[in-house]
């Protein structure tokens, strides 16, 4: 970390700031430019709060050198991790499908989706039975009824299943659930990021609408000092001023967290998108991109028409997607080319 | 609820939606443009996906004519609402000033903060106990203690306490609280809503940094939706592209809440600004905007500059502050002018 | 256009805006819902202005129907437009490869990188004269004489030359410039596009940083509107919270202006990731998500390390992106399957 | 300026960054830290192109310590510039009110508003002859003739004028004009600014729609580097995600510009607002916040109704506001405490 004072600092308060840094095993280097002196701090100063020295009278400005997480950091772990979900895994050269609709419905649909996503090529059933809906008035999930019926469509297909969790004290109903995902609007609920990291089952965590590469990364971290290093990241869009998608897909994700962690990463053009017709490029775009799967929604049967979300793929379509998207994984990681 | 249908729309789907319609109760009046069909919905809509409607085959679009928010709408609650607090209350024509330190450090420091703030002119007292950090390895805050230390506090100055809570699970710790915060971060953490709508104490919700207007409400609708009446809003600055300021108060909340809600409206300067320098010129311009009251920190003694948060105020600085907001009130509502 | 009244509209304002509407042309359908009557407006009302009619006390909302854009629109113009460009062209299934230096710096220096990018396989030689630059007392280009030597790049290479204009007296500078291109801090400057609309060489347009596809898709209309359609649209990154790259990338573009527009679309992966690591996966998922082509910033010999941009590839870096941007193109097209 | 380098840089290519700043006139003074050595550049560093240097191989990440403005620079110009236009000034202590209507409609329109707003207090009039508009299609002002209607409301009531100006060419019509508006849409039209810093009149800049406080710092120095120190600073909303406001007023623009330069800041609570009831809130927040001025649409004759923009008070609402302005200035400047 590198602290720049401000011209001419108050000697007392410079003594002060040193002691208190070295009381914190932080060894400090001086360095006098002609306007400003410029201190060098080399320790570990992941417990230091930055806010706090940016914010005494003599400092300028305050640069961290160090990213602030380092579980999840790929400089200390340089290798790509691959979390393994029920009988599948995620990460590692793999591509991973996860689709499914948007809420688990009844048992039969559930199952009939499932089905037609296994055969279509999906790895993983997705499904929402606790909902997080912006107004109390909509339909929040069919709970843990929906999630019993998830069980059933994994008992029938095989499929390891992802869902949603909105709170720690539905843990219970996650026994037989493979991956356990964290919404967007939960990426900083820092106490349920605890109770995750304190249990055994892989964790799926989105990125906040409105928040950085290092938020995503600190909210993994917070999983991960717990003792579960089993984590994997999803992009699902920003919010931007753009009106007519939903959400701004940000598809940097991808390179960025490539190089600054060692977690899978996957891309949910569905809700980032909004519409059914952006999300073939969009999952092309971000398998080409490198990203190590996708969450797609797949609607149900096409006679419920008005169950139909504006987001989701008719299963054929999704079919023909899948297909798509596998050679193209092979041609980006040379297969194609070798043929 | 309007809905426009596309050009020629398929006569099957346009009588499926219809039917759909009036099994819930809604009343559907057509009206044949050249190129569009509209369909007018009369009749409660509030319980309507408006997405799910969008994504037919045969809708072009679909427009709210009605707030998707009741409890909380000015239109069927046309007085201001005044939230009663511990002695105190919030809204009606006051002005409320909760101010005190970023987080609770010790007996000592929360009592001294909270006489320098009593004698200042604050009418409540804030201090975090359990602190949202987006990083796992900074200070989460003194958490039961440092409650009991702000319980101590109000017991030596009378000053009603706000402080956040960040899980259901601490609601044990909050029977002295007079009123509980929700942070921005947890501003879409339903559960949470759901379980402080079920309790009696008031509740300060801010406003999410990337959460529009009608977000806020439709959170403070789910409180409400649960029984609990006593909502105050909480804006707080929004996130943008610029980085001078950590994030960009957005005071045009204050007359468009206004409008749209019975509710108070409180402006947290502090958070939004991220430099002390700047508090002084938003809390005046909050106050000149409307606003029901301010959140201020102010920090320690001096002698401890190294807990000196970069947005906290000193307390003679607050103490100037808060007369000047004081005079800037009366004059606002005519007291000047009178004299 | 649709009109949405408030309950009880006066009666007389409400005769004043349908006498005004139908003296413009404009014929009126009423609709008479429980609380709140439409009009349905039919006719030409790209030329009413949406602003003024929502002003008026009696109105409620305003919804347009219809694109505010003509020339531009795909639903008036279905089949994809390709735009000539020198001896190349652009759009309708070819993939363009625009590459060169962020500036020109000599007629040595751009000549180099012109044989280097066309050995690569780039079908367009890029390279800036009249630089934007936010500080005056950046280097602002070379101007004429570096239009110069891309003049002279082009007779010694065949590739047709596209170079930014920042001003219409620049005109006289771009006689031999096969494709003139706007920068995205002048997609508003009308009186630009209304010169560079009145003049017949095509136009590469860049989205502003902040501007939605609708206003992008007029600022074409400007240009079209005064007689030349030869317009190509460029997805650059727009402005966001994020601060790890210099702009977000914004690739769902690229499918929603297919559907808006016939235009092509090319997307600038150099200037939205403002780091040489993040081209390649950008361009490729451009590519992978239906782009008509790119725009690549490739940099000079390395041994000037000093001038190498930190959002340009190094031409061997450059030429393996070609390659496989050419594989994916055709993989993509279905060429890869049928081999 | 700091460069913090890289672990272990490349010895050959650190002694090339190390002359090449020499050369320029650069000293470089060395620090090492155990993990990360850092180089103290000082002299002149405002002419170094940050991003070249960043980009180097060797190099993690640079750090201005200086701001990149010169002549807009509080630090170099302790004093407020006064600037002065026509007959009166602005800055310095007093409270400019630019009243008028959005466009010039005619002679007899802008003569009439004219008198209303002196007659209310305004300070300077403001009218729209050449206007930026987002569509060819709408009304693009009356231009030459709009600027002679406005002369002649000058010669009637004594008030400057202030217009905009879209393109240098225009500068003709400009002689009687007594104050330049550059509209946020052409912050960053560097041509433009270079010319209006080659003449005598004073500029009115408005920020960018997605310009940092920085940008528009930027922008005034082309102006004020190419001689003309008469710049008046403009904030008038950001783009943001929420929609219910056509922009997001940011006033902190007022006390951290006032911290930054020396130049006057004004208010347009109008164009930000988008709606007229939100104007006489913005505008008191805009004053109790330390603005020097504001630029406020006021409409026509109420019988023209259609006229109205969406953004501009009824004279009667102006005459209420501008009462309310002055004093509450007087009392933010201590003149209702002496009383």
């Amino acid at each position: 970390m590198i602290v720049i004072l401000k011209p001419h600092p108050d000697r007392e308060q410079l003594d002060n700031l040193i002691g208190w840094l070295r009381e914190k095993g932080i060894q400090v280097h001086h360095s006098l430019g002609e306007s400003h002196m410029i201190l060098g701090l080399v320790g570990d100063t992941s417990r230091l709060d930055i806010d706090l020295v940016a914010a005494l009278d003599i400092v300028e400005d305050v640069k961290r050198v160090q990213e602030p997480y380092k579980n999840a950091n790929r400089k200390f772990h340089p290798e790509d991790t691959v979390v393994p979900v029920g009988s599948t895994s995620v990460g590692g050269g793999t591509l991973t499908i996860m689709a499914g609709p948007c809420s688990v419905e009844s048992e039969e649909q559930i199952i009939t989706v499932a089905k037609a996503v296994k055969a279509a090529g999906a790895t993983m059933l997705r499904g929402g039975a606790f909902k997080p809906r912006s107004s109390p008035y909509s339909f929040q999930g069919l709970g843990a009824a929906g999630i019993e019926f998830l069980i059933q469509a994994k008992r029938e297909t095989g499929l390891p299943i992802v869902t949603e969790l909105m709170d720690a004290s539905q843990l219970d109903y996650f026994d037989e659930v493979d991956l356990i995902q964290v919404g967007a609007r939960n990426m900083q609920n820092f106490n349920l990021l605890k109770e995750l990291g304190a249990q055994k089952k892989p964790i799926l965590i989105k990125r906040g609408m409105s928040s950085t590469y290092e938020e995503l990364l600190m909210s993994a971290e917070y999983i991960m000092s717990q003792g579960n290093e089993k984590v994997i990241l999803c992009e699902r869009g920003i919010r931007t001023f753009e009106t007519y998608t939903r959400n701004t897909l940000d598809l940097a994700a991808i390179p960025v967290l490539r190089r600054l962690t060692h977690l899978p990463i996957i891309i949910d053009p569905s809700h980032a998108a909004g519409r059914a017709f952006l999300i073939p490029p969009l999952a092309t775009a971000a398998v080409a991109g490198g990203a190590d799967g996708l969450l797609i929604e797949v609607h149900n049967a096409p006679e419920q028409a008005l169950c139909d979300g504006p987001q989701s793929l008719r299963p054929e379509a999704f079919a023909a997607l899948a297909r798509k998207l596998a050679g193209l994984h092979e041609f980006m990681n040379g297969g194609a080319a070798r043929s």
